[in-house]
């Protein structure tokens, strides 16, 4: 492989080239401002009146100049040097400044062409400008090149950096605003640089846009003194570079400089790992770029200054429709890029303008790495096979479900291992995750200094461990953007830590499949693990399973969750999500051993589709229809369901019992409310229109009803799982807490089923003492009854 | 008020001192390892046997002897410096340390009369831990002298400075494991320091405790070169000092030296700050202390080294009960702390080992800032009728709720400027959310640098704005625990950010209520504006009202959501929740020209039922019942959902309809489900057993379901909400996507009320007809129709 490519003609601008540039970056701004104000006369051919002003003024253009002068340097570089290199745009809210490049250098009308680049184009590109029906306002996925939003705050840097890792030739220049770098999920990110392998990852080249406030306030880098703030950057890895100025000239020089001396620092380490000559981790360069906040624009309004404040955050002058003076100051600040120069009569960029613009796919606007699933290829998974457990009788033997996982995962990673394009990442729980089998064909990665007693650490790694459940996140999404694979490995309850990481990728992937030139990406892929049943170590604080409910607000088009009650069933949902493209799947599996219940065809029957009948665990043989249904969900409330059914068996040998297990959770929608919703009548024939449906959930239990309240038989759904009710204590206890053990579902059954409850009294009373029981058993001996922990599926 | 005290007597130990700081360290561990392993024979009175151990060893070793290191230096500094200090474990799941030390000081017993200070209590204590029935095995809230639970890692540092804020004379130490170290959250409240007033805030010591090891790797700050992890510190602002070792006696010599110079030096800074003799922002310093994971445990095990290595992480010999050789490890690793120099016959700890222990209120297990109620005072609330609104009829005037709100925060600001005992927090949003009112009595705290230009910026303010949700969080909760009071404003949509942060607070204080020791405190409260109806400038991203469903899911005895729908409302929302205490209050109101709909009288009255009928609204006049009920919850759903009213007055005069509105959500709720819920007969008084309910709903529709699934009247409830689609477009365009606005309400009734269909069709029609004029309207002009934009309630 190369590397990033030194500049063939050293770093000092002429002046022709200077002005270019200059050219390039006064267009782009005259482009973010018309975007944001005009909705008629867009080159200005007439005095400015109010008809041509938008009625709502909206956008943010503050962070836009800076936005536009790194745009407009990166296409410098990218021409110059031949570079393929990407831009995640942190202040994405600039999203006027991205649209005006893309449309300077041709790939906006490319992807819409509709916006022609002309007068007329400038006219609808301005207009359509968060306008209804037209654009949002910010770096969106309907804008060409991007694959970050910048809307929710803190990623940008962990994108920049999953967009590099396997992309050996790839530069991902990253602009961090300073109030983005205020947040957690962006400060933990930094440290990134710890994981990026010089040899066979490319190049994140972060630059911090200290343009000194945020929507009402200085930015906490702004004030640092200058030598604390390297200190800062030192400390991070990295060696800052500076550039300071509101000269737009001087700026430009020192721009230009600034960016040629961290790309050839660049291409000298990476020269130097691909030759097998470094022997420490580099110190990667970054830039730190000081410009007024809304540069070029009004310096005051109304008597308050503007430019260089937090007044010009968004829209600084916002009565221009009904305030003359306001009308006047815009037509000023417009006229102030010189129009004449920028555009010819036609309204399109005169040739000075583009200039520096790049061509083809070089263009920051479409280099296919932004739209990764141009570059997507399917996933090489073996055959499922291999791996299943061998399964004679249900019940009787245990494997551990993620453990069997971690052999195929090994698989994946082997057969991965030239290609580069999947990774597995997690917060240091890959092998708490038991999955560490994945090991034997791949290490962590890790490019910080190595003690003897270390295990599988690897500077080329593809196993990503971080105790950083936001950067494992955003690695993720970076990757996966740029159209490769992956699986991120979690514990259940601290997934939630993502919870607005994971809002916003859905988000983004409603937006994409609508898209018809954004290709489908391969899906986020979550294995929840570690799950709220068996904290034995950890307790309340790590029993949680709230993120199913979270994510199944989000839009049911991209939206997936499994529970696979044991190995091969996670088997073929891991099979099946792996091979899956644009969703969310979140799979929830434990790792403690679990009951083999179906051998491996039977596991793909079921889980293809997503609910049914177990007939062997229920006793409908010769009833025409059963006396209650036992529903259960997840692998615990499965093993406590099958239990209670063996329970029935011997205790009340004429109730007719059905066993459904539900390993797709959405089964349970109407069909017109996710693409995986059962019709009515596919429900009632697994639940029964009129029966009692005894419900064994895995998480709170009245998800269950969000789901199901519009079935004929709701009235009779009767739903058990977590209640909020925890703590250290014995898996069995556990489910006893919360009302899921077999004992209470026994009871349910009997308390529910018409007619039961007399003569079924003494099984009732038998229930009720085995808890009793249960109680006194374990806060003397600590562990569970020994009917529970010796308990198998009857012969 | 005075400052940190200096040590009377100069830093070095003597012999004596030595000696009996390290007696108290291996009584502390050796106290912690019997935690975990045993349940008989606590003092080694007899050789140890497998029915001494407990059957399921749970715990985490490797972090306990660093945690019992930092107590007992703490308890040093505490005595001779008469300090008042807290501790923040950060390595929370150190618990087994914490809770040693609390038996060794006293405070344990004096908490728990049963666990008695001498073998008897020993025993106990053994056995409780992590043993069903008894205690968990964090640092959870049944461990005294603990603000933080250290479960879900991030928040030590700024629950450390939310304790420091308002409390001048306290030391606030913070244990931050090296794996918090690389989260987000902790990562960016480093930069806490900027907002520390040395004058009125007391000062917080961070402690990196470098052991090395996470679960199964190294950590990314232990193995930096020392140079670039002091940069990192410098550029944090912090000034370090090492301590570094694996020998004892080297170590507590370090650490005491280390400890006096970081307070003389806090000292120092405070006595220039608060004589007024400073101009800079202190270099506060903080502690790297580099000592092994599971220090003093076994070395090796099973010939794999432990000690010094991440497989000291939990239980270090894991078959203790059946491997006769780990036994005998075990059994001489409890001897190694020369149990008899710690502990007399009848197991009381020596007078040697308790020398160093403070006494009273300053043993860190007693200290009453980690149990904040015991100096919680009421907040001073004025009276709401100087705030109100005037409200001569409904639906006429227009008021920005938050601004208002402003109004009132302004004065509980003012009133307790002596006290400091209120703060406000946000991220960066107080004058977006338009509470900016606030800074006419406080201005925004900030020890960084200021330019002339800056507003409201105060080294000594009490409104906190740090670009970091997670920082705002941490702070918050930091000073609630200490027995304080605050509001969080935050956008709606990215309150998902401390998603798992709002789910540990709830779990704190569903379990601190049940102790009867631990004093109530102020609730945590969350303003969620700026939200997802109104997102003009940011669109999509900005969209989502699902953190009411995600607190819905926690414990009911401590969660309440509020939806006022207009300004007075949430003025009495506002004080309910400011005087309220152990609760999660999360209140959403909009900061955009809302409707006033009630006077003060009638808001008081109305908040106070939590959802009522509104008469004047509805049109039941000479009906003995509602043909419909038309529900709202939310600001703009009850703008549509009176409007809506006022249309079927207009063009259905004779159908008799309902108005009810919902301010306190669980009121929905099944009485036994939540203490708000109301019983059937209420709901079914307020939303009949059978007429067609119309609910407009601010969030996600099939929360409501999720309520109200068990009502008798639930099959005929028709939600309306947000079904997550989004974009930037005009506020009615908004609730027109997602079938919210008042055209779809009439036709929802028109469709749902029996008989009607019929009738109604040209009503039905003209809805229709409006909804799509408004389509090409928005399209062509940007702004909604003017009937939308002009309609108040009607004359």
């Amino acid at each position: 492989m190369s590397d990033v490519r030194t500049a063939p003609t050293g770093s000092a601008l002429d002046d022709d080239e200077l002005h270019a540039l200059d050219a390039h970056w006064r267009a782009a701004n005259y482009l973010a401002v018309g975007q944001i104000y005009l909705m008629g006369n867009p080159l200005l051919t007439e005095p400015l009146r109010p008809e041509h002003i938008k009625p709502r003024l909206l956008g943010h253009w503050g962070t836009s100049p800076g936005l536009n002068l790194v745009h407009t340097h990166l296409n410098r570089v990218i021409r110059s040097r031949g570079l393929d290199a990407i831009c995640v745009w942190g202040p994405g809210h600039g999203g006027p400044a991205v649209l005006a490049n893309s449309w300077l250098d041709g790939t906006y009308s490319e992807t819409y062409p509709d916006i022609t680049r002309d007068a007329d184009g400038m006219a609808q590109l301005f207009r359509q400008f968060s306008f209804p029906g037209g654009v949002p306002s910010h770096v969106a996925p309907e804008t060409p090149g991007s694959i970050h939003e910048g809307g929710e705050l803190g990623y940008a840097l962990s994108h920049a950096y999953g967009a590099a890792f396997d992309n050996p030739d790839l530069v991902v220049a990253c602009v961090i605003g300073d109030g983005e770098a205020e947040t957690g999920p962006l400060a933990a990110s930094w440290h990134s640089n710890k994981f990026l392998d010089p040899v066979h990852d490319g190049a994140v080249l972060p630059i911090l846009h200290l343009n000194g406030y945020k929507i009402a306030n200085p930015t906490v880098l702004s004030r640092l003194p200058e030598e604390e703030l390297d200190e800062l950057m030192r400390g991070y890895g990295h060696e800052p570079i500076h550039v300071t100025g509101d000269d737009p000239l001087t700026v430009h020089r020192e721009m230009a400089a600034a960016m040629d001396t961290a790309l050839d620092r660049i291409a000298a380490f990476q020269r130097a790992a691909r030759g097998g000559g470094a022997d420490r981790r580099p110190n990667w360069p970054m830039i730190v770029l000081r410009t007024p906040k809304g540069w070029t624009g009004p310096a005051e309004v109304d008597g308050l200054p503007v430019e260089g404040t937090w007044r010009a955050h968004q829209v600084p002058l916002a009565g221009v429709r009904d305030n003359p003076e306001h009308l006047v100051q815009l037509e000023e600040w417009l006229r102030s890029y010189r129009i004449d120069e920028l555009f010819d009569h036609e309204g399109r960029p005169r040739p000075q303008v583009l200039e520096c613009v790049p061509e083809g796919e070089r263009r920051l606007g479409a280099n296919p790495h932004a739209n990764g699933g141009l570059l997507l290829r399917d996933l090489p998974l073996p055959d499922l096979g291999r791996f299943a457990v061998p399964v004679d009788k249900p019940g009787t033997t245990l494997h551990e479900p993620t453990r069997v996982l971690g052999d195929l995962l090994e698989q994946v990673m082997a057969d991965t291992a030239e290609r580069r394009d999947f990774r597995l990442v997690g917060p240091d729980e890959t092998a708490s995750n038991r999955l560490q089998a994945v090991f034997e064909a791949s290490g962590k990665a890790w490019q910080a200094r190595t003690l003897d007693v270390d295990e599988h650490l690897d500077p080329h790694g593809r196993v990503m461990e971080i105790l950083s459940e936001h950067t494992c996140q955003g690695w993720l999404e970076g990757y996966l953007l740029t159209g490769r694979h992956g699986l991120f490995s979690c514990y259940e309850a601290f997934v939630h830590i993502v919870d607005s990481m994971a809002n916003q990728h859905i988000k983004w992937l409603r937006t994409t499949r609508k898209l018809p030139w954004r290709r489908p990406l391969a899906s986020l892929n979550y294995l929840l693990t570690s799950h709220v049943w068996r904290q034995d170590h950890n307790g309340f604080s790590h029993q949680d399973p709230g993120f199913v409910d979270h994510v199944l607000n989000k839009a049911p088009e991209v939206v997936r969750v499994y529970l696979p009650p044991d190995t091969n069933t996670l088997l073929s949902v891991a099979d099946h999500v792996l091979r899956s493209k644009d969703y969310v799947n979140v799979v929830v599996a434990g790792k403690q051993p679990c009951f083999d219940w179906l051998d491996m065809d039977a596991a793909r029957a079921h889980c293809a589709r997503g609910a049914g009948i177990w007939e062997w665990a229920g006793s409908e043989d010769g009833h025409t229809e059963p006396d209650v249904v036992l529903a259960c969900a997840g692998d615990v409330p499965t093993q406590e369901t099958l239990a209670a059914a063996a329970l029935l068996r011997e205790h009340l040998p004429n109730l007719a019992v059905r066993v459904v297990n539900v390993v797709d959770l959405a089964r349970l929608l109407p069909k017109d409310e996710h693409p995986h919703g059962m019709s009515d009548a596919e429900y009632d024939a697994l639940f029964t229109a009129d029966k009692p449906v005894i419900f064994a959930y895995h998480g709170y239990p009245w998800l269950i009803h969000r789901l199901a309240y519009r079935r004929t038989g709701h009235r009779n759904l009767h739903v058990r799982g977590y209640k909020e009710i925890g703590t250290t204590t014995t898996p069995f206890d556990m489910v006893v807490r919360n009302d899921l053990d077999r004992y209470r579902l026994v009871m349910d059954v009997i308390d529910r089923v018409p007619g039961l409850a007399v003569p079924a009294a003494p099984v009732r009373q038998l229930m009720e003492d085995t808890r009793l029981r249960h109680h006194d058993w374990i806060r003397e001996h600590g562990t569970d009854l020994p009917e529970v922990t010796d308990w198998t599926w009857p012969a």
